[in-house]
């Protein structure tokens, strides 16, 4: 069996090198994560979004579910401050606030501008006092300090990789893991080198990336079934991770209209946009990604603040022309399932 | 062994189920082809730019070097005519006369419109007269007569698709194979739908392809060795197609300059562009393709008659600047090989 016991299991200390992707916003549930734990898994927090109180909160509600390891993804904010034009601010609110009006949101977009650098800071202090048993990163590399510290609590970095060079980067960083996020993915790319380089499908990422780096790579992108498993094993991965067949699971926090839209949704109904966070995503095209495109975005998370209250009372309405229905390629594979069944497909012989 | 005889060897009479794929152009040589015959797979000749006296010769020297099957492929044309504006195509022989006059190229880019629906009916007449062991089809679906007059020679009929809606279409036009063309595929899109819709990656549209036909699957892009073709297998394929693996092979006619690009190239360096040809295709991305970025190119395959001077000069010149390198997301992987080592790589026990 090509999911036996291998280095991935043996640093992780699990049975299966079967990777919950951590899916920001409030879909990776307690939940969802100690259940996939449970299973044999890594069961992983998307805790990109979130303030420190909440991610201490999340973690209680996993121990108390699991006494198995679990990951906590943070996303690292670019070099730069998030950087933009008042005026430009100015006229997407204007922009946003239309489609909020036909919502009946009665109050205007938010146009409050957070620090997320401070926000980030506070948000590794709160993962290094909790000594989470993993550690993940998209967007960037944890600088030196943060995984010097991450070290001292034995916690295990996973870096995340769109092609080669990023890597290269993040080996040379000090990584224990490298997910290798492939162009099928859904939810946004993990680039952080130009956008356009990180495009690669996995069947040409996964080995490439393997041949580069010693590190083990975890695939991403595409996977839904014990097919995928076997031929990212076949490609060089060591293990890989799964975004939207746990996202069609009972126990993952997405809102049922968003779970029936993927299940009723098929991959070519999948696109790139910014509309929605302001950094490229995959998902299933609707009419707010259509109607944005040919508007520039803010900056990244910026963008995602802007349009958040759109986004919740969308949702709300059942109104899946207004949400962001993050989905990856594979999508006329989801089924409504539980996180054993899928655990337990996963790992059919065939 | 997963490359063992299966359904699709036994249809071809092959040994192996491993396709040189048919790359137009000049690059499917007899030589590249017969030798991937010779060695069990099958090779295939790039025909769809082909006059039919060229065609004839061409099989008349793969027949001289090999006694066992191989392909030739054509592309469907546009049920429309080409489509276009005189202006449009003044205006582009005006821009590209630029880059030949760079190039030292005396005469001016011709602008003679051939009749594309004329030369593939006249293309196909070849074929059938013939009998060749496979005929394979890019860009649409053979035409029910064409179906009906290769069935009578036994001729084995393959289809693209570059999603399922396509591969279902193709599958009730009747055809023997379908090939899956994922996203990391190098050269032109295979796609006859909406061009967005054929962009989906190796790893999702190999296993969604198999689920949904009947007839059996080839999976192309991205395969480069022993690891994507166990991978495409693991996905439910029944073979397997290579492109850019074979471009590097000596046998093959790739101009040296331009393997020489591919060998030095990496997969964040191919980028999709209708500049040469005026429909997407993937390649190493260069000046050419940079400058035309933000041009209209004119309908396919007229694009391509317009650029051809150029892209001949530059090639005479070894100016890969100006050359369509075309190639896949595995590029980093080419190797500087021949046909029969690629084969004894692909069927490596790992």
């Amino acid at each position: 069996m090509i999911w036996q016991r291998n280095e991935l299991t043996e640093m992780l200390n699990i049975a299966y090198p079967i990777f919950q992707a951590p899916m920001a916003g409030g879909i990776t549930t307690p939940e969802l994560i100690s259940e996939t734990s449970n299973c044999g898994g890594l069961g992983n927090l998307g805790a990109g979004y979130m303030n420190p109180e909440e991610i201490k909160e999340a973690i209680k509600q996993i121990r108390s579910l699991t006494a198995k390891p679990f990951g906590v993804n943070l996303f690292i904010p670019n070099e730069r401050e998030v950087h933009f034009d008042e005026k430009e601010l100015t006229a997407m609110t204007v922009l946003l606030n239309q489609f909020g009006k036909e919502l009946g949101i009665e109050a205007p977009v938010s146009n409050q501008v957070k620090n997320y650098r401070t926000l980030y800071e506070n948000q590794i202090e709160q993962v290094l006092r909790e000594r989470v048993p993993v550690a993940s990163f998209t967007f960037g590399i944890p600088n030196k300090e943060v995984v010097t510290e991450l070290r001292k609590n034995r916690t295990v970095i996973v870096g995340t990789a769109t092609n080669v060079k990023e890597a290269w980067e993040l080996e040379e960083s000090g990584v224990d893991i490298i997910v290798a996020q492939g162009s099928e993915a859904g939810g946004h790319r993990g680039t952080f080198h130009e956008e356009d380089s990180g495009l690669v499908g996995s069947m040409a990422l996964i080995p490439q990336v393997a041949d580069a780096v010693h590190t083990p790579v975890v695939a991403a992108g595409g996977i839904m079934d014990a097919r995928g498993f076997a031929a990212a094993m076949a490609l060089g991965a060591k293990g890989v991770q799964l975004g939207t067949a746990f996202l069609t699971c009972k126990e993952s926090g997405a809102a049922e209209i968003y779970k029936q839209t993927l299940l009723n949704s098929t991959e070519e109904q999948t696109t790139f946009t910014k509309a929605f966070s302001g950094k490229l995503a995959r998902g299933i095209g609707n009419r707010f990604i259509h109607e944005m495109a040919d508007q520039m975005s803010m900056p990244f998370p910026l963008q995602n603040d802007l349009t958040a209250s759109i986004r919740k009372k969308a949702a709300m309405l059942k109104q899946p022309e207004f949400m962001s229905l993050w989905a990856g390629q594979g999508v006329r594979m989801a089924k409504e399932t539980t996180v054993k069944q899928l655990m337990e497909e996963l790992l059919a012989e065939r």
